[in-house]
């Protein structure tokens, strides 16, 4: 199976077996984050740009390094939408990123759709870095590559996720790549949060943190988004806490071998009480880590699709050592040019 | 003909064959950027510090690619005159930038003739890229590339230039640069943002865009600065639109081959109906894609020219096409070593 | 003497050995910004994070230049304490940082002991940018390179130190390098700035400027915090600038060849007046050009000191000339592949 996308816009739209193509992909570039020389030249003079038009410290962070540990030439723009885009529609400002010849284009946008709307417009390949409430499929992916790694599989698995699936694009991203991959997937939290129509996506639903949790094998607890006016949907963030927030006494109910996911930041306290967040069964760094990896491999899978010759970038190439090339550059001996 | 300037400071002080030299050498470079591997070595291990002291989305990026792209290393400041230069004078802080290094200081600034005057300073090259409404020398560098690109030529064009001329760096530097290169050019707007005086500069005024389109091959759209106070010079919006915006029907009484350029980001409804700005006279994001070859000369014969050894940065290795070698780092046969 | 240290805190805890091998490190760094390609492979897929919680142009730009003439790749996080690590303490962004397989971490902090506890949780490198009025570690080995340079030695030197020293984090890690190193150290300032407790860490207390300049062979002016409220401490400005600012008339009756150091930026006028910052005496833009050696230097024995094979990054590699290599690196002759 080779990848033929241009764009990576959800997981909504992915078969198992192009999920599977970008899991497989992230963990050879896994192991390149573990070498002493992190960096391979898949993407060299191809050049990646960060369109982040709402704030985002981690994921915008994620996927520099992985471009940059893809020896790609990055730029980033930063910004609100309105001020980044003065006067002109994203697609404006998208074409004119594209005609400085970039190759990927990372986007995240406040809208639903955005990154969607800009793919049909431009000819350079899309990334989907959170769009409204729609979808942020590279954290999906991360949260199912983590889930493997952990678990050894997917498939038959029961995930809960947790907290404010309502206004969660990770929520929707987890669930689609969940379920195509064969997991079994609740969603938990209050009524307002959790509306009952989600459950015409293939989840269970349920209001009660206690019944759910003892079948779980992964829970991945959501943000909630303080600084949004979340008072609307919850009556107190003591109240949440003491309903949905993940505690010690909570995870006793729990299969002990159960493992704890959040997309971060994590407020301590709130969803998951400080033990939680850095006790034994959390996988949150792990998380971290694994989003350098599955954003190399979106980057890379994505630029490859649309090249006139698409051998450009081999697969042994893609992840070459360059340990070893650095060391002995300067071979001494005679007849060394 | 060889460079020998230390800076790019405005298109006023340049002769026809220094105009050409750098043409000349955009056309190598932009072929860089249609090859896989856009990127060459040839400012590998230089120094660019992007110094921009008035906000700017697009110039910076063009900049920042086209250092990148030269294999450079990049520095950037950014914020206002006031903030970066907390307490101290421009070239107090071009002075501190100059003793990391810096091979070449390109630098925005509200204040016409800092550049030249930063240059005076430092021995470093400086690059002006927009000081008050003095000069921005790359864009009029783009517009006379971007023009002879599809044209075939610019001497004996007639190039009108739309808008306010009173505050556009850009339509000065155009208008050197065009008349340098023997285009016949025309100025056009209401008499607030066209003074009289600059008939002595070497251009027709028109205050009537009926009366001067027709003749027109090349037409250059200014933006209006919606931030700034236009309102003491313009009557309003709706007016000026009606009187110097180019839509559709003022189209039709010109020449069918005209094209319609505009240094971006446009105001569309005002200087261009979306229909010409998007239509197929328009040659907008051919601009843009020009841009990052232009400022790629710019950077690259500015950085050579005051090399201790001006051969370290030869033509060829400029243009080196690294695409081949990306694949075959690794010989796998005996004696490779 | 081999780097042992994971960590670059303080010049308060290190041994002369150490303070020395920083300086001898940096020599050898010094000379690659004098090349052509001013770029060597040392760090080459390494990743440096600069974590700048506290505003700063020049320190973080000299940390940059050095991360990326070392050939590793950059991540710069900026922003003020409470909005990087929003609902986040400054450890838990360390730890996502470090999840992000980062090498060094460089750690601007406003609270004293920030970079401490931050090295204490993470296993990667930290080094301290500032934390707080503590220390500002790269900052004090600049100070002691650049006397060595201009002086040919630093012991047996008076150094006098001029300003606020109470909430100088230089002048303590001036304080703690210079008297390890054997010179001997005047603090002098008004006795509100310069608390009689100091002389208990190894310096003289002068608070008059005429009495300990004339024994200076090397003083340094400290940047009066105007942001700050320092009227608390300062009759007035003018008042300061009499008594301890550094004038043409006061350098009279000082030795013919006493140097002059500031760490940036000068308040001209106060600190010191325009002949003397701008002077034949004045090393301040030495210090700036020093400052990339240093913390080159810095960077490279921390990422070095904690590598599972500290092999990989040998000396002499690390600062190879590149120059050669980017000329021949395509021999044209049969067999060259």
């Amino acid at each position: 199976m080779i990848w033929r996308r241009k764009d990576l816009l959800g997981l909504e739209e992915l078969s198992k077996d192009e999920i599977s193509l970008l899991l497989d992909q992230a963990e050879a570039f896994k192991e390149v984050s573990l070498r002493p020389i992190k960096k391979v030249p898949a993407l060299r003079g191809r050049t990646v740009a960060l369109c982040f038009l709402e704030p985002s410290t981690r994921t915008r962070a994620s996927f520099e390094l992985a471009a940059k540990r893809l020896s790609a030439d990055l730029l980033s723009f930063q910004g609100s939408s309105s001020s980044i885009a003065k006067g002109e529609s994203v697609l404006d400002t998208a074409r004119n990123i594209e005609a400085m010849r970039v190759d990927v284009l990372v986007l995240r946008h406040s809208t639903s759709g955005a990154a969607a709307q800009v793919a049909r417009g431009v000819k350079c390949s899309v990334v989907n870095a959170g769009d409204g409430s729609h979808e942020h499929p590279t954290q999906g992916l991360v949260d199912l590559y983590t889930i493997k790694e952990k678990k050894g599989r997917i498939e038959g698995l029961n995930v809960l996720i947790v907290g404010d699936i309502l206004h969660s694009r990770v929520a929707r991203s987890d669930l689609w790549g969940l379920t195509k991959m064969g997991a079994k997937v609740t969603l938990c939290g209050p009524p307002t949060l959790v509306p009952p129509a989600m459950e015409g996506l293939g989840a269970k639903i349920s209001y009660r943190l206690e019944e759910a949790l003892p079948q779980a094998d992964v829970v991945i607890a959501l943000r909630l988004q303080l600084e949004r006016q979340q008072e609307k949907y919850i009556p107190s963030f003591r109240e949440y806490t003491r309903a949905y927030g993940l505690d010690r006494a909570k995870l006793e109910r729990a299969k002990p071998e159960l493992i704890v996911m959040h997309p971060g930041p994590v407020n301590r306290g709130v969803e998951l009480s400080p033990e939680v967040a850095d006790g034994p069964q959390s996988v949150i760094l792990d998380q971290v880590t694994n989003g350098i990896a599955v954003r190399m491999a979106a980057l890379y899978l994505v630029a490859g699709a649309h090249q006139d010759s698409p051998e450009v970038i081999s697969r042994s190439e893609a992840t070459r050592d360059l340990t070893a090339e650095n060391e002995i550059s300067h071979p001494p001996g005679a007849g060394s040019k």
